[in-house]
């Protein structure tokens, strides 16, 4: 049960936002300035990066929301890369670029002073951009709001795969927005 | 030295925040969303708890800033309230009320799953409505957030507490903005 009386029948983040319109605006706007764009780091790499560190974060409903998502663009039909990317990425036919960002990505959700010098330069190595880190860096960081936000409010998320499955091809169609009129609840 | 190539200068979040415009709009409109409002907790309310979570996540610039920004709000003139809040909250004269929302906030720093019934029904028992708790869980993830962002990046920070405190007056005037003319370099 959630610590607070939230909208009913909204999953995860939905709930809160729903709660609190004035903050689920910049949040949003965030998510799509960080997530919706393929601008250096493709779509199906920031994705990667968000369910990574909620899944380090423990986090069911972002990992799960955010996993569905970066399987749509990866192409990844029953999950199973994603699981492996979570599960031990540096395993995974990944980039040797993503898999030093994801190094990167974990040290932020440590903590911000996790991140090494040596780390970054290993990125830098491997073809990443000031741009890739710092938005990887941001990535993570946010995460570490986002999944704060879902877990912290102890809100509810749904199990069925299949909901988020279908919820993932509308997320990449239309990005994040409050207005889901086009949402099963 | 900051990780990445940052516009030189320009203290603390503020750096990376120059280097990427497109995020650092949401971002400072979330921090306008959370802080810069009365409704329900008062602005010193929510700098308090702001500040004390960039103190627990060790982060030296978003502690000196939004400590200054406290100070301001709380009349503290010498800084030693809110030294004394964040060595230990509850040897302080703020209200129960308050002493419980930085319980729950000190949780969420931990993780969002550490938050617990009892921390929750401890603050409703001393006055806390849902919108208190909502934004209470959510200033402490997003500092979170922006704690990691500002030492995820190394990013530099001055240490005259003259210039936090200046700068403290400046954003209790005119809020969070990447528009900052007025500001000292």
């Amino acid at each position: 049960m959630p610590h607070i009386q939230l909208p009913e029948g909204l999953p995860g983040i939905r709930g809160p936002m729903a709660f609190s319109p004035e903050t689920a605006k910049p949040l949003n706007e965030l998510a799509n300035a960080l997530l919706q764009t393929d601008d250096g780091l493709s779509r199906a790499e920031r994705e990667l990066i968000a369910t990574y560190v909620s899944s380090e974060n423990d986090c069911f409903f972002c990992q799960t929301i955010h996993g569905a998502v970066a399987s749509y663009y990866w192409g990844d039909e029953n999950g199973e890369f994603v699981k492996a990317v979570k599960e031990n990425y540096g395993l995974t036919l990944i980039s040797s670029k993503l898999k030093a960002l994801l190094a990167i990505a974990g040290s932020v959700q440590k903590g911000g002073k996790q991140v090494t010098p040596e780390q970054v330069h290993e990125a830098c190595l491997q073809g990443a951009t000031d741009k890739d880190i710092h938005d990887t860096v941001l990535i993570a960081a946010a995460f570490c709001m986002f999944n704060r936000y879902v877990d912290g409010l102890a809100t509810w998320a749904p199990e069925n795969p299949e909901l988020y499955k279908f919820r993932a091809t509308k997320i990449a169609e239309y990005g994040y927005t409050a207005d889901d009129h086009y949402m099963p609840r």
